[in-house]
């Protein structure tokens, strides 16, 4: 086992990752940046090193003072939590070059499925449903509109090497599609420096539906059950739950297993996510794969029991999976409310500040991850999300209940600070997201 | 169900049951001191009355009062939490003579049970082990010592209107026997009202394990299994645990059967804790009956996944128990530690004072049950519990592991704050309770 893994994120996921480790007796190291400075996590760490200045990619993105850092500190292995270079093959591949091991999924499966077009090979041959669309790229202006005739509009312009609701655009007719095709694949080249555009069938009211996966270096794979993940907005989702509410008992069980079919197919190792949507007749198709910890992942650690980060490094460690797929069992039901310091009424802007007044929800069935406290500085320069509230209950109603009394009793004050609290209470309280009606529009839509 | 609940306690314990009564949509009134005005739990309730001045004499323990804001708020039922009014059985009398259900057992019970020789009685009826003793009350010196030598010293006095440890006196001989005697009946005249004392025998070295029952109105007693608290100091508990480390599988079984018994010959109902002592060799004996909720009640939630105080409030409004014995399962393992602001070096005496700083841990299977928060002032005039830090986890080896790391990362400070956290981690990392090897002087003797 690993004496010392370094954690190459902060906040949250960082905080979580050193929880995971000493729970473990491993060692930590975390890193940061200027701005980050002072923080309380980084005092649980045994070792911190500040790799650079706020700007990210001085710091969370630099890909040699990790490197130099886990060197120096002598870590044997690097966590990349989610965001940052978690997803990042050059960085994987440099780890494991310097000797260090990437907790993470082999790099080749890394490459392939972070291409969709490749992704989207990889599960028609794992006998997984994908969205009817072209073979491969798009060569041709003339090829969109046969494939768009063929599939019936409206359809989706995709870049190959987009993803997080990145680089899609749809069209309605042919008009439209031609000349989102060339915008499409201008921004492509522009945003991901790849082109490479593919078209789909644009699948109207879909709901979001995930699943997680597990596997070792020695050939087993696993799922951990699905996230419903529906109640986003602008791709970013704010609320996720599990089990998938009226999701029947045997859509559940295909999509779960075509998950692993998928895994086992592309050679991945390591925690994964399969990103599904599922249509208004319950059909599912394949999406793209998250080849990392998701922000999501607590409600599946409630409902399963297992620890995913505690997972994560057993598994990069070379251990053996614990747990066959017969003892995984999902219970109860969890659900997730990304708490992020944003102002709903200015267009859902970061507002960072000080936090003077915290009080945090606790009791029966109330987890919180969050690395904040009264006194912490929320920072401009990274994302605006402070803190996930995660509830436990044994039905999901009861869970509804719960979060509901969890999140009146949150209060997070300081100068400027505002909270996607008020918008998550009016999504609970809803009855489309109440009788699991919701798409993913739905937030859009209504507020 | 009820429309609204009266809430008549403080701190964690009322924050506890809001919570409850909010997660089953069911109105709150919170009762206060003037000593606990402007606390955040208040705001929570939809009422809080001021029913007194600090002392709890003239507030919290004032039965009109409290009996006078139900009739007031039009509250149908009062949850009295622990401590104060909680095992008084006029209070649940003028309660229901009022007209409003008491939360707890039958008044009848609690005044049995309340007594330690008719327990004693009523426990052997249901052929649930005593501590070798006198049969009722000691009558006459002379009884004492033809007892004292039939059972074999040590041996203990006891107040029969004692508990929680107080009112016992331990005799090594016939000479501190009788002496002791004089002194024990004497003090319980004063402490008590009731001179009535017994003798048991004096088993050495114990541990401390209680079950859980919960009994509903149409005869259906069930059992939550056990929780070890044999890590106190001077009988207060300071850290709890389900399941009991090292006790033998068919030991755990009867004794829970032995608790169910004991409810259903006692015609009790609600919650309540039925407490035994288990000697080195694993024989286990009634020791008393809690009838109430107990402070240490979330371990048990944790390895049932059942809601205690939320099925307390079902039973009083005359609910069936909604599952069997056979549907009660314990999986994993809980601890919890009570955090109290107490100097440790002063003789663990109470310090208030204002909480300035204050990080509370959380993630994968932590929950924190408490009241206060940055800003909180803790009242000299309470008991000087703050919190309760629990945790879950599959095994006892992981659930240590997840306390420390939680203990760890906690901090709380403020002008004269000190607090158990330092002795709980030394206990947390002594081999004698990671082996179970304890007993209930085992802190008291090391520290």
């Amino acid at each position: 086992m690993f004496q010392r893994i370094l954690v190459a994120n902060r906040g949250e996921i960082a905080l979580r990752v050193i929880r995971a480790c000493q729970e473990l007796g491993i060692g930590t190291v975390a890193v940061f940046s200027e701005a980050d400075r002072g923080a309380h996590y980084l005092d649980l760490a045994d070792e911190a090193i500040c790799i650079g200045p706020a700007s990210s990619s001085e710091s969370y993105l630099k890909i040699e003072h990790i490197i130099a850092a886990a060197e120096l500190s002598e870590a044997q292995a690097i966590h990349p939590g989610y965001g940052f270079l978690a997803e990042n093959y050059d960085f994987a591949e440099q780890c494991r070059d310097s000797g260090i091991e990437f907790i993470g999924p082999p790099q080749e499966a890394m490459r392939k499925l972070g291409d969709k077009v490749e992704a989207r090979k990889i599960a028609m041959e794992a006998k997984v449903p994908v969205v009817p669309g072209s073979d491969g790229l798009i060569t041709s202006e003339e090829e969109a509109v046969r494939v768009a005739n063929e599939i019936g509009y409206p359809v989706l312009i995709k870049a190959t090497a987009g993803g997080g609701g990145k680089g899609i655009r749809p069209a309605t007719d042919e008009k439209s599609l031609r000349t989102e095709l060339k915008a499409a694949s201008a921004e492509a080249e522009k945003a991901f420096k790849n082109a490479g555009v593919y078209i789909e069938k644009f699948v109207q009211k879909p709901r979001h539906v995930e699943v997680q996966v597990l596997a070792d270096q020695h050939g087993n794979a696993v799922h951990l059950w699905e996230r419903d993940c529906t109640m986003q907005r602008k791709h970013q989702k704010l609320i996720e739950e599990s089990p998938a509410p009226k999701l029947p008992e045997n859509v559940r069980l295909e999509m779960c297993e075509a998950a692993t079919r998928l895994v086992r197919t592309s050679g991945y190792f390591n925690a994964g996510t399969v990103e599904f949507i599922v249509d208004q007749d319950n059909n599912f198709y394949f999406i793209e794969v998250n080849a990392r910890i998701q922000v999501e992942h607590p409600v599946t650690e409630m409902v399963t029991g297992i620890d995913l980060i505690r997972q994560q490094i057993l598994v990069a460690a070379g251990e053996k999976l614990s747990f066959t797929q017969d003892e995984i069992t999902s219970t109860g039901c969890s659900i997730e409310v990304r708490i992020n310091a944003e102002d709903p009424d200015q267009g859902f802007r970061g507002c960072p500040g000080t936090i003077t007044d915290l009080i945090i929800p606790g009791g029966l069935g109330v987890r919180f991850d969050s690395h904040v406290y009264t006194g912490y500085r929320i920072s401009p320069h990274y994302d605006s999300m402070i803190g996930k509230l995660i509830v436990y209950k044994p039905t999901r109603e009861e869970a509804i209940a719960c979060m509901l009394r969890a999140l009146n009793e949150f209060r997070i004050d300081g100068p400027g600070i505002k909270t996607t609290i008020p918008l998550a209470k009016k999504i609970l309280m809803h009855s489309v997201f109440r009788n699991a009606e919701g798409d993913t529009k739905f937030v859009e839509r209504t507020w």
